[in-house]
């Protein structure tokens, strides 16, 4: 906290930690390595997660990377905010897009003929509007570059997923004294999410497929848990309306059901993943047989995955593990709600690299990812277990620590 | 509810309103109009909301709209569900977007020759995909039509929106037993978003904007409501981090302080939007005397405000109020942070259409904007009144019904 001043009206949350200067050098040069292996002169950075990985801070800004040279953030709104946010010594004010060339002529003397964007997510009309801005120059794709950077975590970053994971370890410890027969599963919601904002959970949970939606996971119980949603997930649930058909309804919860507490943690951007069971009486024999099998393909996937293990190899060891199980069939969904994948990385988005799927993109230590073996039993719900890991020298470790028995409640 | 049959594990939440067919009907009416206007074959919808809006169901799908002829739901995932949801007759599974094509042609006799896409949110590579599966075919631009044409809603709309509107209302009545001096203001917000999930909030709040975030609204507190963002938004908060950097922080409520509730309920996909003050103890003279001039203002507007009006009227008239209060610099934000509007539209995303600024864009029956006169005064904080209308045949009736007086706990 050495660039923000605190008065009447803090623009910076004093607690907050702000990204290190070296973290964001670290982060540029990657960028900077893109860009010369693309043959690009530079790149444009426009996303609110990618802003915030290369700047330290999202602003309405346009984060200009020369392939050689400074970095300037060119912010339309807040400057004031960006330049206590962010290590960056270039910070431009930006009146507006249109101004954009010229500002940047004249700060590197030239226009750049080859230009990176990020076009997995930048919109057809707000490219067309740079098109028509930078006429002659070239433009080409650096989203799934920045995406496969940011899937390798620095030690910094790792730490940051860590103290997002003990916010689910700390939820995770006050449910027994929340949930209770009778409430509603929105009802039940509101209380945990009452505490994990409390306790400091940001809400927003980016996410950077298209048209995907997520708030703060998936809380379902008993059969409810069954309902396959739109979302790339194994889980879904009855949602409150078919507007936003996912998570909780208003189901009232029963003796007997048991609550997939299914749960996104955001601290200060940086998001983990977490899953746990908890039950109103005892979990019924089929869906504690399921938990056991799902607890033995983490096991599975703990003794496999290290640095250089390629994800199909992870996919196809926790798939035949199912398999053995006799639970194929109900692995990461049943039905057209299936998912290929036991796991995806998170960081900065919810959806991110590793995808532990059939891919032959190998692990490699600093990545983070969460890992799901879930199962769905039609008329039953949904049982599993899900930790958020990272990937070590030789192996992976936990940075979600709850334990991981059933936990039941009055018995 | 007369399509969705319940048992143990209902895929639609049975107390939900399904969107009728004669709706959806009247809606695709209205896209065949853009699509002749503009001498288009077809247009191929894919974003949540228009999904929602012009099927009552949102999947990953591709609704497929002929000029003439019948819709088709080419859905990937949950076709099962997409029946239940939706009025329409034709829900077709889709094993993946490269089929596509086939499926249009098996269906439809051939090609179309010209499409409309939304290409105001569509992403580049999600357009180029669709180019290279449809070669020769051109695209077009049909996203503004869809804005402009959901801008005005039906009377049905209306009600879903009076129905979020009274959402706001009944938090609203909590808040004296929820507000505390001490608490932190991520304390606060939590038990006030707990009452509303309780209540039926749906979590998700649609923007249209590219990196466009929001959640909940922005409760802000004290002097950190002057605090300015990013957003396209006149408050702003400190937030919890540089990474989130809007709405509530750590800071605890102290005695003197006001509270800006600004509030966005969301019921059933509909979103309506509201502000209202509380204060422990007594509000200062300067933030007392900003809020009568905000009550003006939305006076002025609701005089001036009716069909054929055009948005810049109603800006102009605003803006004059403002500056006979003396506080044009502080009207809509201050200094960096201000923005040039005093309301939007809202519906089924946050940030519709019509805006109220310097546009020639004229007010119709059945339009649904809020109207937010605000002010933020460095220092003291923000202070304003909001409340979500919709265009009758002669002027604005209001859907958000709280008292508007400032409330002053323990004065």
């Amino acid at each position: 906290m050495e660039r923000a001043p605190v008065d009447a009206t803090p623009l910076v949350e004093p607690s907050a930690r702000l990204t290190p200067r070296d973290e964001v050098e670290r982060r540029l040069e990657g960028l900077g390595g893109t860009l010369a292996a693309q043959g690009l002169d530079a790149a444009v950075i426009v996303q609110n997660a990618d802003l915030y990985y290369f700047s330290g801070t999202v602003q309405q800004s346009f984060l200009y990377v020369p392939v050689d040279g400074p970095p300037t953030l060119f912010a339309h709104k807040v400057v004031e905010r960006a330049r206590l946010e962010s290590p960056l010594a270039d910070i431009v004010p930006l009146a507006g897009v249109r101004d954009l060339p010229d500002l940047i002529v004249e700060r590197y003397g030239a226009l750049p003929a080859r230009v990176g964007l990020e076009l997995d997510v930048l919109p057809v009309n707000q490219f067309r509007r740079l098109e028509s801005l930078f006429p002659g120059v070239t433009f080409a794709d650096v989203g799934p570059d920045i995406v496969r950077q940011r899937a390798v975590k620095s030690g910094w970053e790792i730490e940051r997923i860590r103290a997002a994971a003990a916010l689910a370890d700390e939820v995770y410890g006050l449910i027994p004294g929340l949930l209770e027969e009778g409430l509603t599963e929105a009802e039940f919601a509101g209380r945990v999410e009452a505490e994990a904002r409390r306790l400091g959970h940001e809400g927003v949970i980016r996410m950077r497929g298209f048209n995907q939606e997520m708030f703060y996971g998936q809380l379902l119980t008993g059969a409810s848990g069954a309902a396959a949603t739109f979302l790339d997930t194994p889980l879904g649930g009855t949602g409150l309306s078919p507007a936003v058909a996912q998570g909780v309804s208003f189901k009232p919860i029963r003796r007997g059901d048991h609550v997939v507490f299914d749960f996104v943690p955001v601290r200060e951007g940086y998001i983990a993943d977490f899953t746990r069971i908890f039950v109103l009486g005892t979990l019924p024999d089929e869906l504690a047989c399921a938990y056991e099998a799902a607890l033995r393909i983490q096991d599975v996937v703990k003794a496999v995955a290290r640095p250089g293990v390629t994800c199909a190899a992870v996919w196809s060891a926790a798939l035949a593990a199912a398999e053995a199980a006799g639970l194929a069939a109900n692995f990461m969904g049943h039905g057209e709600g299936r998912v290929r994948f036991v796991g995806h990385g998170v960081g900065l988005e919810l959806d991110e690299l590793p995808v532990l799927t059939a891919s032959d993109t190998a692990l490699q230590e600093g990545m983070v990812f969460a890992l799901e073996p879930k199962f769905v039993l039609p008329g039953l719900g949904a049982i599993g277990v899900e930790n958020t890991f990272y990937v070590t020298a030789d192996g992976i470790a936990a940075l979600t620590t709850a334990p991981e028995h059933v936990v039941e409640l009055d018995p």
